[in-house]
């Protein structure tokens, strides 16, 4: 795909990305209107909306139904939005700077910051089980295979976990934290979710088995190399372009994939992901040019 | 039911909820086991076990599979718990004593309290979606069901979204709590869970339609009846006998049903709640001694 249909595609999926997100979003009734508020001024600060990006696309491929998605591309942002609210509370990251505007507990407090997020998450259930309306008797077991996908990614075998792991590895010393640990942290809290977006679009259209685990390994060479792309752009990136703090993970003498391998060899480890990524998309049943070019591109993203 | 038989079926139900509970906690494999010990540490911290309880007993009353209501016993007790983790942080009610032991923070730290909730409520949907593989086809809308009465009652618009109403009463002078916002507190904090237990019972065993609604409304009385016990007793009850800290409310100036009613009103209250329960319990298709007299209970417990 050419830069410029690319990018043209990319802003226009992306708009119906927001649309999707914005429509699904909790409305108050009544005295839980501080907390939604907080939630929902998060969701709506921006961001690429990769995941649902991701997943409208591999549903897409497999020719699957728009509105059977349209719950779980709201469910897996709320899911990553309130990762992002819990992340940047002071207990953890401390970070008063997300997506280029105050994070939620430097605007609503750190108490209603925490409620939000687990409103959230909660709220990523309420709305993906909504599809259980949409879905005709052939498409209900695959919500309840999507849902199974979702939840096990987000929870202590996917994404909690390591959250867990980067809490722990921040408190040893730089020296002590060795590869393995690293590559569970980064297919954990990155990874896993991006697993979710790439499998569940291909789950709710009726993709055959193969390529369902197909696409959850291509999802684990990508969500690598974007996380690896993560720690690249904090000791090289711009932090107006990124909407973030810069320099923290050198600052708090953090091991990343670049403290342990250098700037080269974390690029060179990006290129041979995205490489194998690539060659994977194009053993499937089905092809993307967008999802193709998408996956290119997150390699040199500079956000 | 007689005293002594109840307490003994009390004493071998709750032995059975514990063990249920038990058995569906998450058991780690890798780096997460330090979030998930944290997790499980809460969990097996004991507590009354009153909301699996009643929802094993509405279970019975219409007949249900034991087995299918399994990972609904274990998810509604998980969500409990995470409420209580995220409740004890600094950032909340800064409470380090919860059930006669030190609170998950106090031990582990704010940070891994923060996503060993967080794991917590995911699990919970993990666990409750398990469901679908012991349902047969009958069941697996039942399953749908229940769940979203779970995620229902737990979020935004149950008790969420009760936890924000009551972040923000705190803030302001207990004379301008009126009793609006205060009951919307406790159906919504508290009451929300109770309903989930009612209900999903009776809704997995199959249940009429009309006993599931009129259990909704057995489950409000009791809920409110339930807080307003809470706040009796955070002035009359025993630390010792409670497991945990006593006079915190009116330390802090916070406005409870006995701040705005007094001593009596708030136990005639409870009364007038019970017995209105009671009467709606007999009104149901089907009849349980034991959650009868659990109702009756509930209004002179002193923990």
């Amino acid at each position: 795909m050419d830069e410029k249909a690319f990018q043209e595609a990319l802003r226009e999926r992306t708009k119906y990305c927001d649309s999707i997100v914005e429509k699904w979003l909790p409305r108050p009734k009544s005295y839980e209107k501080e907390v939604i508020g907080a939630a929902n001024y998060s969701v709506l600060a921006g961001g690429k909306r990769l995941r649902p990006l991701i997943m409208e696309e591999t549903g897409r491929m497999y020719c699957g139904r728009a509105n059977l998605r349209e719950p779980f591309l709201a469910a897996i942002e709320m899911i990553h939005t309130y990762s992002l609210i819990h992340d940047d509370l002071p207990a953890m990251d401390n970070d008063t700077l997300r997506r280029g505007k105050k994070t939620t507990w430097a605007v609503y407090g750190e108490g209603m910051a925490v409620i939000a997020g687990d409103g959230l998450l909660n709220y990523a259930y309420e709305t993906a089980l909504r599809a259980f309306d949409l879905a005709d008797d052939e498409e209900a077991p695959r919500v309840v295979h999507a849902l199974r996908v979702l939840a096990k990614n987000a929870g202590f075998f996917g994404m909690v976990g390591g959250q867990c792991a980067d809490l722990l590895a921040e408190k040893r010393p730089a020296g002590e934290v060795k590869d393995d640990l690293l590559t569970y942290i980064h297919e954990n809290k990155t990874a896993a979710m991006i697993r979710s977006a790439f499998q569940i679009g291909a789950i709710l259209a009726g993709a055959p088995e193969d390529d369902v685990i197909a696409l959850g390994g291509i999802a684990d060479d990508v969500g690598l190399a974007f996380q690896i792309q993560d720690d690249i752009l904090d000791v090289e990136g711009d932090a107006g372009t990124l909407g973030k703090s810069i320099g923290k993970d050198r600052a708090e003498g953090k091991a990343t994939y670049v403290t342990l391998h250098g700037l080269d060899g974390a690029k060179t480890r990006v290129e041979e992901l995205t490489g194998d990524a690539l060659r994977r998309l194009d053993k499937l049943s089905e092809t993307s040019d967008f999802l193709r070019t998408l996956v290119e591109h997150l390699m040199t993203r500079t956000r």
